[in-house]
């Protein structure tokens, strides 16, 4: 394979000619603009559809497009990840959350073990817990059944497991499928425990802790907090507590926990909401059959992002339109917009997910690169966003791309018709109309009314948010950073640029500082 | 006054002459950084202080600034602007936010009436209403007390209150200060209604239905939702709805409703937290009393955003910072991180105030301007945000400035010592490291561990998140704005921007669309 920086690929400098070069507004109107919208969709996973009439693309930038991933050997990339090459070279590790989901090459043995069946054996695992908590085998120590599941963890651990339940907790309430009220915490910062202790009967929860390397200083600081409120309410906290963690850190084997699963250093934190990260949780919330169908729906989506041709993989497109926009038209963030509340803590997980693979500045060999790498990613709820923010959208000085997501039916199937519509039908107009508005503007007299246009868009449209829909959402956008990656040339599977604060804080803490980090501690009251 | 567009004002000239003048690695490293530090604060109401040691300014751009303040004539503008001026020419109304927490100048007289009397006589009925909630004088059908408040509201009348609420709520808890928790419906999401109401104790709740206009689609749609809900319950609707809202909307001495307190144009959306819009609720949540705090706090920092030098207001600074960093060094995009998990969504309300008001490419005449204004804003609370975004901030190729929050001490006063610290300690110790490791960086011939530093930050800092320092730290958020929009020449009280959409959105329900539009609705089931 050839790992080469964009800035040296013939394509790219195509591309870079075609600055400019489609003007949305024209395109977007009228006939031609019907047409784009049949004609431009990719079918996704689980029936959803990946529409992009309104990026400013067309035949020219797509063929270019084309090139630039069939020179950037992205297809050929992704098949040396899935079959267990090492693309984190940085860490030297393999690069394999797809496999806790599908097999999608040749069997991946590491460490003496096929790794698709480790990570399915782990889940397996977890979702036998889950079973047993939910036919009340395990309980608590008075034999009461389980009420509450409280996910410890940050980041990676915290913000995919927390949209994922947040994103079907109405659906599993609306179809039966809801065992148990999830919970999260996260924060160093006491209030966040403390506050959700006292929201929940201690004696009913039981506490998921999920450290990959066991070390992680929030989470064993919260998990203290959690064993001391247990022990001060009279509870026994190896009754109330299961670990996800590695094999080999300081949680495994250790008997504190009632339970552990596993993962390894070949899924990153931010990746891990298929492995048992997400797993425990969910399955815990919703039962092991909803959590599988929600892997089936990656599963689904990781095939299609095998395909070569661009206009048939959902996943490759999304990522060279978007390196379109940041290297060639230059904008400098993407919002994240999914017109469904159950997506409220989505953004928040993409922002994680691209911002901390791709936020780089050296290549995946540690040089320098020329070039810019990955967009500031930002999002709320539509159409709660529309009454916020989407004034800059619609009329600020900065182009900012907008990935749209929208369903036909919404998940608690209540509904109202007010003036002749149902709310779900206006969430539904509302995003229509915005992509339209975005793309072609309204010229007027009045320059403070006049919208220029131009602002490119793409939209996401499934029946309703099921599991599935929701495992090929999140694999979608997997695929899509890392293409992306690959395009930039960065080993987007490693996180350095969290490290020097972690080294600095530990530092403060053990009051080892002099100079203006000695004053800001000061000032902090350390 | 003169409002003249920022590329016509000398100083801005000036200023553009020391883009990159600043080297910060250098600046706060050893003892000229502690020095910094000592000397680079302003205090802020309410025991707050802004510290901007780790921007990158000096005695010469500081300088620079203090000369385009003068020259833009920020003082008098305000000045002019809680005097009742018609600040918000486009759409012809004065701008008073100010107004419903003091009196900062001459008395207002406004449509026949002293506009702070107005703002201060409509708290006063919503105190008296919460008071009545509270002691069991107002009650639902059956005689019981009721036990939850939910506001319905979209945009500033949902963000904004949200924020507070949660900022408070476990300061609340601890103090003694609670009185009824809060809930939010914003989104025409019917999902988004349909889950609150299956949480609560519909007999037993309240609803505060915001909007000025009495139009706003989302919230009308919403109140449906929950007059049906009521009904079907065996509840009578107007025994559990009050309505905040303009004197003349259709909302206004409306029998359906309990009660109405008045707000009116002269306050925007986005600036309406310290009106009844906030009152209503947070007098519900936390009573009257720790609403007048939060007022009070507020108050403070408009007093300060009055002073003419710069050095002595940190509203005025910070937005002039701001405009340094956004139009001289050219930075995109600006994060707003707050250490504190009460804090959760004041990013999410500061993005709606800072890019609704100055996200904006026309000057307060209509006029187009030619250099960058608002810029995007985004965040989510320390140390979480470590774990997720901060790898691009560090490492990426876009710098973002970041304005940090911290507090010695936490809310619910529930803390655990491990490894010789509190969780408190180590957030504190978090935010510190941090601003060091953006400041300075650290070399490392491994390109991949290299941090090039050079990344400015702010923090403010105080003892505790009290109802003044909320109060205090919103209002300075609120003046920033406010003065950048000044010095931007924009209208930063209007939001034309956000009308298009609303038409279209109409057009789609009232299936009268053709082209593109037509087909994205048809793809959404409309």
């Amino acid at each position: 394979m050839n790992w080469k920086n964009l800035d040296s690929i013939a394509a790219y400098e195509s591309l870079c000619e075609l600055k400019g070069h489609v003007n949305l507004q024209e395109a977007m109107s009228g006939e031609s603009g019907a047409e784009r919208v049949r004609k431009y969709r990719v079918p996704m996973a689980a029936g959803l559809t990946y529409h992009y009439a309104a990026k400013q693309v067309d035949e020219a930038i797509l063929n270019t497009l084309q090139k630039l991933a069939d020179e950037t050997e992205l297809t050929q990339k992704y098949e040396a990840l899935y079959n267990g090459a090492v693309i984190n070279t940085g860490e030297k590790r393999l690069v394999l959350h797809q496999l806790t989901r599908g097999q999608l090459g040749s069997p991946v043995i590491a460490d003496g073990v096929d790794k698709r069946a480790f990570y399915t054996g782990e889940q397996k695992k977890a979702d036998d817990f889950a079973n047993k908590v939910h036919n009340g085998e395990i309980t608590n120590e008075k034999g009461e059944k389980f009420t509450t599941a409280v996910q410890i963890g940050i980041g990676g651990s915290d913000l995919g497991p927390r949209a994922m339940y947040l994103a079907l907790e109405n659906w599993a309430k609306a179809t039966g499928n809801f065992h148990m009220e999830a919970r999260f915490i996260s924060n160093v910062d006491p209030d966040d425990a403390a506050s959700v202790l006292k929201s929940i009967d201690l004696s009913r929860s039981l506490f998921v802790l999920v450290s990959k390397s066991g070390t992680t200083l929030e989470t064993l600081t919260n998990e203290s907090f959690v064993k001391d409120a247990l022990t001060k309410a009279g509870l026994d906290p190896s009754k109330h507590m299961v670990a996800v963690t590695s094999a080999t850190s300081p949680l495994a084997g250790n008997p504190d926990y009632l339970a552990a699963f596993f993962m390894d250093d070949y899924i990153g934190g931010r990746y891990s909401s298929t492995s048992c990260v997400g797993g425990a949780i969910l399955s815990l919330a919703f039962g092991p059959e909803v959590f599988a169908r929600f892997l089936e729906g990656a599963a689904e989506e990781d095939q299609l992002a095998k395909n070569p041709d661009i206009l048939q993989n959902p996943d490759m497109l999304d990522a060279l339109i978007g390196v379109y926009e940041r290297n060639v038209q230059g904008y400098p963030a993407t919002a994240v917009l999914p017109y469904s509340q159950a997506l409220n803590r989505f953004p928040a997980h993409l922002q994680q997910l691209d911002m901390e693979s791709n936020g780089k500045s050296v290549n995946r060999f540690g040089e320098p690169v020329h070039y810019a790498t990955g967009p500031v990613i930002f999002g709320e709820p539509g159409t709660n966003g529309q009454h916020s923010f989407y004034q800059l959208l619609h009329q600020g000085t900065d182009i900012v791309p907008l990935q749209f997501v929208g369903f036909k039916q919404n998940q608690s199937g209540m509904d109202v018709q007010i003036q002749g519509s149902s709310s779900q039908q206006k969430l539904g107009a509302n995003v229509a109309a915005q992509i339209m508005a975005f793309a072609c503007g309204k010229s007027d007299e009045n320059r403070n009314k006049n919208f220029d246009g131009g602002r490119p868009s793409s939209i996401v449209i499934g029946d309703q948010l099921t599991p599935e829909a929701l495992g090929a959402l999140l694999a979608h956008f997997e695929n899509k950073v890392m293409f992306q990656g690959f395009v930039w040339n960065l080993n987007s599977f490693d996180q350095e640029g969290v490290q020097l604060g972690k080294v600095l804080a530990k530092r403060v803490l053990a009051h080892e500082t002099d100079g203006a980090l000695k004053e800001f501690s000061e000032l902090l009251g350390i």
